[in-house]
């Protein structure tokens, strides 16, 4: 028979087993540590009717949806989880209690021209607080807790939260008078990082037409920076010339106060006046967090406080506040840069059982022992030579070994290696279940990745 | 601003945030059990090439699918997780190791006509054990033993696994000289449950032109039922005569041997000869798993054994053995049923915290304490009214409520209230840690589905 050569669509992540299982464990992760905040967890469908979808219409991203017809139907495929999420409240509205704090980790699709590190298909894990007309700051000053939380479950060490409040910026645009220019401006700003703050100026006077004196303000104001209190006092330099940046201000000083209180470091966080993230949407405070040792990377944890949700399909106003996990792409980068550690489990199994005997039944029933108490056990009873089984187990990773022969049966032991030390234990099967547990815990004991 | 309706499109399943609880526990009970036996998560593009995902072609779910072009590539959503799996094995045949045991959970798509209880986007919860060149029975074996500790880690309790093998069913045609009119009579058998066997016999002769011994001679085969012994037992008054049939019945009692030994309670389990789940894929033991006080569901799990994963995609003989749980259908059968145990926490949070004073500083510090505790709190400050916070604890079934004031806070202690039993406490902040882990505990005893 013509055979069809297998292949995975580039730009689709295809995990090997463990790599899988690593990344099995920071979605575990990242679903433990939302929960304790009280976010529940949502699935929505990948597939939406189109017009619900594409109801805010336009924008950069409609060029990359699937986007197909089945019978008469106009689908497409999610490319966010935000636009489902203001979907599913505003469809569920009554069902629902506000606020309302949501998890999900799902699969989302861009078609994106392919090229290393760029996935079509990929995860998101999304953290939303929706209220019901009005939402506290305060839920916005819990946000650096959840990531802070987030990363250092997951292993990060050297990791930064930077937040800034797009008050404060409208504000501080709208008092030198250049709030139509606002966007251009943060535009050319968002390159100081690559081009300099010399270059920003020049672009700032010659694209959009700023005095030169403008410019210099706005570099200044931009380069404002030091420790939280360092910032804030500056900034009050500017308040009670104008409302807005006043607010924002007082919003800011919110989010810092309590940082403390939430257990968040202050070397994982910074004031940072440089971070806009996008023109329209947000509305307060604008969170970005990026790898110290990674600043290529970009940011890997964003999202920041929105007034309006679901402004397409209700009249009801829904402000809220959340960060987005491109987790995909944080996977693979934490791969490349050998980030992710290699010393926690990643095997099937736990034990591997050799039945030295014709009757399987002695061996059938330790697995079950085994598995009745937690233990992951596989039975090699396949025809192969002893050396291969062991070699299964080698290549697999699957720390312990367990030989069941007709002496061990008659004395009711077991023997078992642990195949990282090589040492062998003799032991009766509790004491096995035991011993084997103890080791567990003790490979258990490191972090997904190495921060 | 025109709004758009908002709707989520007919055929796909959106929960709400309480049975989607529920559902979440059934997926890592089924996680966690498989994962005792070996199996290694995997998780596989959504979309494939076409003709990669359609390569054995033809077929009755081909009209199902959703198959759409992007660019200049045909695209197909995966419509089962069997298809990406054989895909998967002959990819990285060279980076696995056999026998190679995965378990997937995962949406697939097909586009069934729209009714009651069918979806077009289902999640399907599989388990293979794959082979290279060879498969031991004993795999076979042991798949009853894993249908009997999910279903009971789920919480079921009246389910029977059915199990046949194909090679009794082949011989057995074979010896009465009906091999190539089998598949005809195998579906006439199968209306066995719905018309009788009268019927079945008169159809037997009428549609598939058996005589009517031939009939009687089938009637009386498929008829033998009683304790696993009583079947065996009649089943060898047919050995010798065939070799397949022969090799189908070892196989069958090696199956039933060793049931025990894994555990599997005999009522849990029946060899059932009606049973032949499909013509062309199984080629030795075959599975249903039915719940004893819902026969009109069918089978919730079904599987068995065959020859040939992947021979669309590679020369490679690599035989398996799987089950497939249909998760979606099941969890709207237990819903529509009743059977999702109402007691188990739904809530979004254990423990619903209320500042009764301006600075929250002690407030937040209690969280994160709970937090770091592994319980899931959440604060309300949201500018509500007492009554209206305590409504929102009731309406979302949240367990506990701290209430936290000045005095509590100047006499170092916490007061907390069970929700369920109106029950007061004051204490330290410790204590309480330790009170609300105690009641969560208790809580969370029972299992997600009423058996």
């Amino acid at each position: 028979m013509a055979k069809m050569t297998p292949r995975t669509l580039s730009g689709f992540m295809e995990l090997l087993p463990a790599p899988q299982q690593q990344m099995e464990r920071i979605m575990e992760t990242l679903r433990r540590t939302y929960a304790l905040y009280g976010f529940t967890p949502l699935d929505t469908p990948v597939i939406e009717s189109s017009e619900v979808l594409l109801a805010k219409g336009g924008g950069e991203t409609e060029k990359q949806i699937y986007r197909f017809t089945k019978g008469d139907a106009d689908l497409s495929l999610r490319f966010d989880l935000t636009v489902p999420l203001a979907k599913y409240v505003a469809l569920h509205y009554n069902d629902l209690s506000f606020p309302f704090r949501r998890y999900q980790i799902g699969k989302v699709y861009r078609g994106e021209r392919a090229q290393r590190g760029r996935f079509r298909e990929f995860y998101q894990a999304d953290i939303d607080i929706i209220g019901d007309g009005k939402l506290s700051i305060l839920n916005e000053a819990e946000i650096p807790a959840i990531i802070y939380r987030t990363f250092s479950a997951l292993g990060l060490r050297r990791f930064q939260i930077r937040v800034n409040n797009r008050k404060i910026l409208n504000g501080f645009y709208a008092m030198m008078g250049l709030t139509e220019r606002s966007g251009d401006i943060m535009r050319t700003v968002d390159k100081l990082d690559k081009i300099g703050a010399e270059k920003v100026g020049a672009l700032l006077v010659a694209d959009c037409g700023l005095t030169h004196d403008q410019a210099d303000e706005i570099l200044k104001f931009i380069a404002i920076s030091g420790s939280n209190e360092t910032v804030l006092s500056a900034l009050e330099g500017y308040r009670g010339r104008n409302e807005v940046f006043d607010q924002g201000l007082t919003e800011l000083a919110t989010v810092v106060r309590y940082l403390a209180d939430f257990g968040v470091p202050a070397e994982h966080f910074a004031v940072d006046l440089t971070i806009a993230r996008g023109l329209d949407y947000y509305t307060g405070t604008v969170y970005e967090t990026t790898l110290l040792d990674h600043p290529e990377i970009g940011s890997v944890c964003s999202g920041g406080r929105y007034d309006n949700l679901a402004e397409y399909y209700t009249d009801r106003q829904l402000p809220g506040v959340g960060i987005s996990i491109g987790l995909t792409r944080l996977f693979y980068v934490l791969g490349e840069q050998g980030m992710l550690n290699p010393d926690l489990p990643t095997a099937p199994a736990d034990v591997l059982i050799l039945p030295m005997t014709e009757d399987l039944s002695a061996a059938i029933s330790l697995a079950t022992l085994l598995r009745d108490n937690g233990i992951r056990a596989q039975l090699h009873w396949e025809e192969k030579k002893f050396k291969q089984k062991i070699s299964y187990a080698d290549k697999l990773s699957i720390p312990y070994v367990i030989f069941l022969g007709e002496d061990e049966i008659a004395a009711g032991v077991v023997a078992c290696k642990d195949m990282a030390t090589g040492e062998q234990t003799k032991l009766e099967p509790a004491a096995t279940v035991y011993h084997i547990k103890a080791g567990l815990a003790e490979r258990e004991k490191g972090a997904v990745i190495l921060g």
